[in-house]
């Protein structure tokens, strides 16, 4: 049984804690929050939970071994930085930090100090993200061309970021998850519409070597709401919408063929149209998925695929993609997660 | 009644002849095609209307009074300004040139002889993009946010033609029809997947003055066939899909309040959320509407709407987002229509 | 405080717990199941309330004013009856009994008594379906054509009772609500495909005075799920479709128009067809909504809407209409409420 | 090349005359049809073909060996017979007849004359039809549960006959052509909403041998257009949905499993839930291929699927439907095709 207490209990803490109680193998043994009517609530859903708010008190506790931080951006890396150097495993909200350089100093004391450092990229725990990058991986989509992705709804704007690292923050994470290859370089637009208030709309592209490409739309100004992406390949291509509550992943046998006879110039590119799958996805809940993950990390002492690492390497595409973005559409390399 | 002359028999064309006979107001005397199989189809369908292999025959013929060109892209100049010299009033297929040099050249030319030239912007004469203006004119939507649409489907591969120069096009001319403003710049990036074929998939960001941005997806490599744009303003929100066999425009009253109380930092943006509305759409089919609209223009020796300099300021754009495109996203100034 | 027992903590009982608790003028006192583990799962949730395997407890219990029973339908009314006799008011779930006599007997005794008996037809108490009723009650919708309903998915298959039983009753608790005319007669067909159960399809034909027509088609055994209903009146149309996460109710401006000119007899009906709207719903829980009025009926001692009778009278038409599928098809008259 | 005349230029003899012309094996000698202004319209269209508004110059005219009758159902029986007895093959626009008894008179009469007697039951020549048939037949599908249809829209009013003989013919072909089934009787109900006007919305069930069933809901007072059948058998579902553009059917690896453990009353009945296939259709239009086939049936002296047999079983049915919905349901029985 894994003992773990929880920093913040504000949009998505309740999530946190009520995922991590029913995994079976965690044990939520404290909370913390600045705002004592949160607490209040903490105390009618889970009457033997400490409450306290004051966040070191989880972190002096001898009977706590990790923490799950789910406070604003702005605080993940003094707060996981208090807790490493406690001797705690740590579980971040996504995004890992507000910067590379914290998310460096973050990945270099948890290796010092033998802890596990997870970034919440609950995405890659669903059944889909699972599916599309089993897809890749076995070859059966081809060499990949694009990822596009549509992520837009009404709100909710966040005080102290824009929407790329509210919402392109979850794609970022996806592609680095269902993708061996790393963007090299990034070009982004985007715009704010309230004075005084960050970029709510933002277009990101994204290239990598081998002629493949992203892009990823979001908005905090759409009147629907949208959760659509797409994977073409050469051989197949796939539509994954996250809204659609069953066939969630649509794979189609679809795609296009070019003539060797170079000579026929305008017959070069055939269509090539056959049967639509949409298989049978596994529905569990991903946070569930994820918290026994985390606790199981922590036993066997394995790196977790969404370590630390993976969370710079998004935190560094956000970065560039904000300059970019500043720059109106200027490409800013990567360093490619090397 | 308006004589005219059809040059080019290939994909357009037939919808060409078509549309202009059934307008009551229009004859099409004659059909040349470079092929003679395409014209043996017009021989069956119009036995009383001529064919010939030489589009000269067309321009020095007296009984026809204008000609409608569908032929390729880089023959748009040389067989309009060769129309416009034997005194000929054009209508020319979309994108009107392949530079806005050549495009200007044939405005000056049309200019000097009287003639009317049209640029083919069909989308424009729809009635859901007519819906689209008048809720932008008339203040319903409030001060727009930003255009953003999607445009893909698998193929067609063009030859000769980039997918910018195939799709975007038609958002470039809803655009000009349906704002006041132009943009100031463009930021473009995409890809080319088939060795020796143009971009085959690409993203513009459009800049206007006034805190309102467009954004437009273009793509032939895609698995399903999305025609889909949105509309932001202040007060309401407008999605357009031409795909929905009725019930094209949604108009959401939908929007974000900004609280005066500036304190409150995290409250300072609120959601409005109201009914939806898709108004009854006038149901016409828009080349039938655009081809009594030419005759009328000659008629009565008035500037159509898409003359010559709507499609040189779609053209401009087209350039310079295939420039930007090449410079990965770097953003090109235009002369925004001045 | 409206103190309360809940008797059974199956599929359904949980959400009652949780929504009476969360009312804020209701607290769960104890809960019954006769299975232990049930109780258990109490236990973890809600340390403060009592459980017990014998539902007698809560009867004699004096700080019990009030019980919810959430059993299967045989042990409707035993439980109910034994309720009231005990002095407890009766939130019963749906539907209310196994027979017309047996509710006829529960609101006798609730009378009798002066408690109020209430059954739990959930629906009623949706922000779409208040919506559907204030339309037809307004005359917005003109006089009524027909109301026509699809619910159908894969499972559950109930062991005790037919799907009409299960799943039509929702329909006609909602028709009761809605329309102020009762049915004067059914007809319903309808098959069981597995040996031994209950029929699993069934299609229910309800006759009301005024040429107006109701039609339910319940099915546990289609591949996909479907909760949609029309309206159709002389004036506008509705369709509700439960499944839409937002828009769930359509209204059309749509009809026929119906010529005085008898003589021409082929254009005797034309049509007409406006604007489409969605107006904006109240977006609360349902139940929750429900367990405050059980709580306000009480205090005030009002008849609920859902009462009894309202309960007797979709027990009658489940009843006939079950009667009616054994004869395939044959219409059973309905004593219309009376 | 067979020379074929058409009677009745009105909504669907166009599409009879363009398909016809466009197979290249069949050639339109003339065409009748009452109002002048229908014939002026060929004239345009087809300068080549004769008119007359006498459609006894077809049956007596040498160069003509078949004919097409498209005109209103109370004209098919006499049109049919006095063309049958002239010595030509007939395709009659669907309903076959208006009674049984004329259907059997026209079978005999072109048996007797070895001519080939064709009833327009289009939408078994579409792709996503043959598909299900081919579905059904190799056992893909198991053994069916059920049929069931919905064909709503708003209008067409017809003046002649109800909403069953207009629209459930359509779905009454499709079950003859996909099922080797026949029904062995009917229950309908149904109401008309004009005075004065036939039945306008209405409700089949149809009982089949071997616990399979059988429902179509048809209506002309719908606010929207919905055309989607559904099939279930025992291994797998389908759905087909015709207003889809493109994955008109879709396959659903769904289905019960029924436990053999009888004691465990309440676990009987499992669910099975595996991918979903949207199979690639074939996508011809189907009235040119049964243009072909009609020519091709005469010139082999084939009897086509869509006989004077098949005509007949369905009016049969369209007839007791009828008479079921003036008895309010009351079960009639069928001849099942013997």
């Amino acid at each position: 049984m894994l003992n773990i207490g929880v920093i913040g209990y504000g949009y998505w803490g309740p999530n946190l804690v009520r995922n991590f109680n029913e995994t079976g193998v965690v044990q939520v043994m404290a909370v913390s929050d600045m705002n004592p009517a949160r607490l209040q609530l903490v105390k009618q859903r889970y009457p033997a939970t400490r409450t306290t708010i004051n966040h070191r008190d989880l972190l002096t506790a001898n009977d706590i071994h990790a923490v799950a931080i789910a406070t604003p951006v702005h605080t993940h890396f003094p707060l996981a930085m208090e807790a490493l150097k406690a001797g705690k495993h740590v579980f971040l909200e996504k995004p890992l930090t507000e910067t590379t350089e914290q998310a460096r100093r973050l990945i270099d004391e948890a290796d010092k100090r033998g802890l596990i450092l997870m970034v919440d990229h609950t995405f890659i725990f669903t059944g889909a993200v699972r599916k599309m990058r089993q897809l890749v991986e076995s070859g059966e989509l081809g060499d990949i061309y694009y990822y596009d992705s549509v992520r837009v709804n009404l709100g909710l704007f966040q005080p102290d970021i824009n929407v790329i690292w509210d919402l392109a923050v979850h794609d970022l994470a996806i592609m680095n998850f269902v993708f061996d290859q790393k963007p090299v370089a990034v070009s982004a637009t985007g715009m704010g519409h309230v004075p005084g208030k960050p970029a709510d709309i933002a277009y990101l592209s994204l290239f990598f070597e081998n002629n493949m490409m992203g892009h990823i739309h979001i908005n905090w100004l759409s009147p629907v709401k949208l959760r659509r992406s797409m994977i073409a390949g050469t051989r197949k291509m796939v539509v994954y919408d996250d809204l659609e509550p069953s066939e969630k992943i649509k794979i189609y046998d679809k795609g296009i063929t070019v003539s060797e006879r170079q000579a026929l110039y305008d017959h070069l590119v055939g269509y090539r149209v056959g049967d639509m799958v949409a298989p049978q996805i596994e529905n569990h809940e991903a946070l569930n998925f994820e918290a026994r993950y985390f606790a199981d990390c922590i036993a066997k002492g394995e790196q977790p695929v969404n370590n630390g690492q993976a969370g710079l390497e998004v935190v560094e595409i956000l970065e560039a993609a904000t300059r970019s973005m500043q720059e109106k559409g200027c490409t800013i390399e990567l360093s490619a997660g090397s």
